[in-house]
């Protein structure tokens, strides 16, 4: 029997998945389509009886609008929610707002595909001249970050470097303690929650695309293991959707 | 020159407001034209340029959908939020969800006038027939009250006795640290905090209707007196609804 449930939930797109562009610590919103996609895995909690006790998102609007739109339709807006940046989406460096397929068509799909989906592969650092640099690492949300804190690019390996020791210093403890924790994040921030989990490789973790706005739900046992796999909730025609996300970064035809 | 600013948002009608009934721990949500004049508030602070470190709120949906908006119209979705059952609406015991004009009808407008606008009175307790006593009493969001803890009634003298003690254990420290507080609130316990700054006597807190949606903004001196009288920021129009307010416990003609 499970000593514990924890549930995930990846937000859908933002408004600049749906013009194709890399995304960012810019800050871009939940598009309309996402936004209804949360609406729909909220419904589905409560339907399965899901109450919490806290919940925790990044620093950015289009996780924190997904964690708002489920805690309205669950009717459980009054939870403590710990906001962090560590559970931020990725930074994309000097990639931050490009279009996938422009930027392929320029320096080729197999490059794209490396920045995209490599373990430990840096994009190109944003630079002071790039159009978002000041909206970036000038935004008053990092300003107690030290000059050299702030990342000017990150790998998925970076993500998760950031990501678990906030996991296991803040969110373990109340898991252990009968918290019944829900996360609100982004790919690769909760995939590094399921590479820990499950203990799989950097191969494995890259080639899992989560679905969106599904509410991800894992039975642990009390030493945090998962004792089946993860499950979902809500709508199932919603996750044939996950194929999208890989064919992103192809050259337009 | 003030040391310190201070931003106090109470939310305006509920859905019941719009019924006439008693205000509630019951939770009930805020109206629609609630929350345009909630949208309407926020969108006056940008245009001051106003910028927050932390927020403050109840555990009931209407003050937090306030936030909530203020916060979006604002794009400070990622400030942190502190929500405390001390600074919930009045809990009007067995008058929850009763309709005002049809209580003065009953008990007559005198009695529903000293209900209402009286400091230290307190109305009829929450029985367990009373068909929201399970909604109010058994609610997990007070299950770490002790039995008898969670107030059956208050008065007006009651919401600020517990209001008090959050202001100068848990956001006095703030602001005078320099933190910029935004607190979306109620009618009775914003009164408690424009009570304690303003030095105001009971007759003069019971006589003032803050208005509703509209940021009010206190500049404080380094000891958090007020420097000069609150300002409103916001439509002024909105401000001159206050008056309805003080009409709602009359019979309808």
């Amino acid at each position: 029997m499970a000593a514990y449930k924890l549930v995930l939930i990846r937000h859908r797109e933002g408004a600049w998945n749906l013009e194709n562009r890399f995304g960012d610590w810019y800050g871009a919103d939940l598009s309309p389509a996402g936004h209804e996609e949360a609406k729909r895995g909220g419904q589905a909690l409560p339907d399965a009886g899901y109450e919490f006790d806290i919940c925790f998102t990044s620093v950015q609007k289009r996780a924190i609008r997904t964690l708002w739109t489920v805690l309205d339709a669950i009717d459980q807006m009054w939870l403590p929610v710990v906001r962090t940046r560590r559970f931020n989406d990725r930074h994309y460096g000097g990639l931050t707002g490009l279009n996938k397929a422009e930027t392929a068509a320029k320096r080729g799909e197999a490059r794209v595909k490396i920045w995209r989906r490599s373990y430990d592969v840096l994009p190109p650092p944003v630079e002071p001249d790039h159009p978002f640099y000041s909206n970036i690492s000038k935004d008053r949300r990092y300003a107690d970050l030290t000059e050299d804190q702030p990342p000017s690019c990150e790998s998925p390996k970076d993500i998760i470097t950031r990501a678990l020791p906030f996991w296991n210093e803040e969110i373990v403890p109340q898991v252990k303690d009968g918290e019944r924790v829900l996360i609100a994040a982004h790919d690769n921030n909760l995939g590094g929650i399921v590479k820990h989990l499950e203990g799989l490789s950097e191969e494995a973790i890259m080639e899992l695309n989560l679905p969106t706005g599904n509410p991800i739900v894992y039975e642990l046992n009390k030493n945090l293991k998962p004792i089946k796999p993860m499950q979902f909730l809500g709508d199932e025609t919603e996750r044939k959707a996950m194929g999208a996300v890989a064919a992103q970064g192809k050259v337009k035809k």
